[in-house]
Order: C-alpha cells, then structure tokens, then sequence
C-alpha cells in the first residue's frame, strides 16, 4: 500500500477508528469505538485558498476529491466556518478500513480530519464540540445527520445521542475488559438503501421492548454488569428486519453465541455483523466461527478484533 | 380514621409504598418508590382454610372484599401457590392513599401483603421474587400484569423492567439527596382508560427520541447527574395524550418547571403529576405552586412530598 507524505509545510496528523453504530438496542442512539480499523488524515497548511484533497490512498478510487462531497473536507469545512477561520488547507487521507461496511467508514475520515485540523489551529475546540462538524458530513455520506459513528469515532469509548434537537451527547463508563469481534462480509450495503427497508412506525410493544433493553444495556454497561449487558444485547426493532439485507446472517450470529460472546447484533446498517465479549480469547475463537459460518456459503469475509476503545480519535505525533 | 386491630394469633404486619410509574421518558419499564403515602397490611394465620380479607379500612367502600379479587389476595394467593403452601390466614388493610391516582394503590397492598406474609412465613423468598405475586394482582386490578408499580414497591428505590418475558428486575441506584413532590387532583382516572387512549404504533423518531432519553436518565442517576436527569425526564409518548385527561396539566407541569424542579410528567397513567428536585425546599416549594395552579381551575389537590424510597415495602414491628 502507498504511503502517505509528509510535507515540509505545517501539518497535523491524526487517527480515527471504526465505530459500531446501534449496538443492539440503541437504534440511532448509541455507538462505541474500537481500536482497529480506522483511518489517517493529514491536514496540511498551504498558500492557496480553500480546502483541497490531494490524495486519497486506499479506497479503490471509490471516494470523491471534491470539496463539498468529500466528507473529511465537509467536516472541516464546518469547523473553519464556525470558527470563521479560513485559509488554504491540504488534505490526504488513508482508508484503512472498509467502505459501505457498517463500520462509519465515513466517520473515521472526518474524525479523523477534524481531529487534525483542531491540532493544527492549536486546539481551539474541544473534542466532544466537534462532532456537530462531522455530523454535516454524515448528512452528505448518507443522508441523514446521525452522530452515533461520529460521537464515538471522536470521542472514543460508548456514546450516547440523548437527544439530536439540541444536540446532547452523553459518554457512557463502559467496562475495561470489553472486547469486540467484529465480521466484515465481502458484500456492499449502501446505508441508504439499509435506512430505506426500515418502517416509519413501530408497535408500541417493540417500543417498549427495545427502550427497556436500552436501559438495560447502559445499567449493565455503568456497573460493569457482563450477564446484564448480555441480556440487554436485543434488537427487534431494525435487525429482524436488516438481517434480511445481510446472507448468512442467523447462522453467523449463532457461531457467535455458541462460542460465548455476550450478545451479537449488526454494526450500523450492516452488512459487518458485532460480538461483544469479557476476554480477547473469546472474541478471536468467535470472530473465527463467525467468518466460519460466512465462509461455508461462499463469503469471504475480515475480521477485526480488538478492545472497545476508550481514547477515540486521536493525533499522532 | 379507624385503627387497624392487633389480633392475638401469630401475625405480620408491613407497609409498603406508593410508586411513580413510567417517569416520562420509561414508559411500562421504569418506577420510583417515594417514602408517603402508602399502604399497610396486617396478615394473620387463623385456623380456617384459605384467605380472607376481614377489614378494609381508609378506601371509602371502593375495594373489592373478595379474596379472587381484591389486589392483596389475590397476590398472596400467587405466592401460596407457588411455595405450595395452604393454610388460613386473615387480612387486614389500611388505604393510606387514594385510589385510582397513578401511584400505584394496587401494588402497594399487594406489597404490603407479600411482604408481610412472608415474614409470617419465616421469609422462605427474596424481595424481588415477590414481584411476580403482585403482578397477578395487577392484572386483576387493571387488566395488564405491569409491574413498574408493584417492582419499586418491594425493592424500594428505582427499579428497571428490562424485559417481561423472561422476568428481568434491575435496581437502579439512584442519588441519595432525590425529592419527589406528587400532587393529586381530586379526579379519578381508571388505568384501563388511560391505557385505552394510547396508540398502538408509534413513529420511529418518537420511539428514538424516547428511549435517547430513558438511555438519557438511566446514566443520569447511575451518576448523580442532575442536569442529565433533567434533560431527560420527557415523554413524547405517552404524556402528549394522557395529559388531555388531567385538566390543568400544561398549567402544572409549567409550575413545577418554573419553581426549579429538574423534570415533571405524568405519575404512572395520571392523573397524578410528579416532579423530581434536588432538596426538599424547591420540592416543597414546586408542590405547593402545583396545587395552586389546579386551585386557579377549581380543582382540590393533595401534596405528597419525600425522598424517594430506598427501602420498599418493610415490616413493621
């Protein structure tokens, strides 16, 4: 793989990570980041004016240079206004996760730009203030403003959008030892497409159903409740209907469960499928039956291991 | 008010207390116990075969004497079928609430009567074991066997229904300096109507932005969050509908909210309304502003005002 430059001029470069969007019960809600995959950005001052992608090294050619569509330009152009800064900035990023995973591909570039431009302004911003910038690049990634990638890709660990309108962002305490599996199968689901298929109402009784294992989940979370946490791992309300977008998705669940995780459900709007579970041994031997289970009819798949991350998006010296 | 008799055979006696169910945000999964009113229950082994109730006393002729049907029977019943017990045993009650208010009249004498009756039999059952007993009796008294009245009765404090089917009873700490002020306006309000008037289906942005705020609430109290709390005691579901049976309501919830409580909503399914504060001066305080908004339209009121509860339903010696 291509390398990224480093230029001679003022730079900032920073990391953000894949994150896990709806987690089960959280529908539009709650997120938590992991430690890989992610994405680098570097954010270079220059002479001219205005922002500008020079390269972008890893997506297959599959993201647009412009401006206003590149999502890590997007976010940053929120920040500069803001801040009502401008200037010339040069951007290069480097994807080094999936796109159209479920996994905030998009997210991670624009964490990971804003994180970088903030460092290089001299941090005039504090992280968890710029999440309304990344959210802007969200609504041009996928159509709609939601910040449960780009809270935690940000802000790291679990997050919380108590509420969109005001925006009110919570960080949840999450356990130390909490690890995830997560199974990237080699198949492309547009989230717009995964939005589309939900329906617009719900049963009163899903409702009821889906806020009480929510509430359980964030107890289970705060007190470092594994049995709780497990329990509280339930969707009724997309994955019975998302699972449908997704080829093997019951049977790759189940390698999960029967190989001890404390519950499984899909990441964002799929197609990646998420474990969580109390040690790294228990997620590898479940991430292994899970690509299994992928595997016997005929995907392949990647998989990712790692700790929830509690540090997010971040700058690298 | 006439006094409850102390018989000369071996008995028990135990009180157990009103209950705020759903508060706002935690619709037929979340409820508080306060520290008064409540109800207290005197039972006692006699020598005839099965239960009966022989005095009611506090409930203005309201209550159903029969054993299949009165709310404290009806739960010991339950639990003497579960435990295979038989036997006689007498019950007395005294209503030291009103009935028909939204805090929980029915539980609280099926908690009272649970818990006495297990220390009559040498306590044989934990606390939260007793909740499934009372959720019988809920479902005589009002149609459907909830249990976010009956659960905070027993265990005191704030309890979480995550799930109904299996049974899952979280306990949810709580901070210690909580007050409650409850004002209920001399109107009677049956749970099966105030049932009847919800919606079937809800949309799913209400459902998102209800259980954003119940995840919201949760995290608040598990951390002494005050603000938080505030910010998430509402109810899209539930009050916008219910609330158009209490007259006065809009009045005094903007009471309430005006005099510095963190939140106020509907107790249970009304026409009681709570509120939540931090010292017992502005529950004082918002209480007494409440009452006066429902005297400005004509309508009577009692003040409640305590802690919440951490204790529950207890024997009284």
């Amino acid at each position: 793989m291509a390398q990224l430059e480093f230029p001679e001029s003022k730079y900032a470069r920073a990391f953000a990570p894949a994150t896990v969007a709806n987690v089960a019960c959280g529908f539009d809600v709650l997120g938590f980041a992991v430690e890989n995959p992610g994405d680098e950005v570097i954010v270079t001052e220059n002479n001219s004016y205005g922002l500008k992608v020079t390269s972008i090294i890893g997506d297959g050619g599959k993201l647009p240079i412009e401006a206003n569509k590149n999502t890590a330009t997007v976010a940053i152009n929120a920040m500069l206004n803001h801040l009502k800064a401008d200037g010339g900035l040069s951007i290069q990023i480097k994807k080094m996760m999936p796109l159209g995973s479920g996994l905030g591909s998009s997210a991670a570039s624009a964490a990971a730009a804003l994180v970088a431009t903030n460092e290089l302004l001299g941090n005039p911003l504090q992280k968890k203030e710029l999440v309304q910038f990344a959210m802007e690049a969200e609504r041009i990634a996928c159509g709609a403003a939601h910040a449960d990638n780009v809270a935690p890709a940000i802000m790291g660990g679990f997050v919380l959008i108590r509420s969109y309108s005001p925006l009110d962002i919570v960080a949840i305490p999450a356990p130390a030892s909490l690890y995830c599996s997560i199974v990237h199968p080699h198949i492309e689901l547009r989230t717009e497409d995964a939005r589309k298929v939900l329906k617009q109402d719900i049963s009163l009784k899903d409702a009821i159903n889906q806020w009480g294992n929510l509430a359980g989940l964030i107890a289970g979370l705060m007190r470092s409740d594994y049995e709780l946490i497990g329990r509280s791992l339930k969707d009724v309300v997309a994955e019975p209907i998302r699972s449908l977008l997704i080829p093997g998705f019951d049977a790759v669940k189940q390698a999960a469960l029967d190989n001890g995780v404390l519950g499984c459900s899909i990441s964002g709007s799929g197609p990646s499928v998420f474990a969580l579970s109390t040690s790294k041994e228990t997620a590898n031997k479940a991430g292994q039956a899970m690509q299994k289970a992928l595997h016997e009819i005929g995907l392949d798949s990647d998989l990712y291991v790692s700790k929830v991350n509690s540090k997010g998006a971040h700058v690298l010296k």
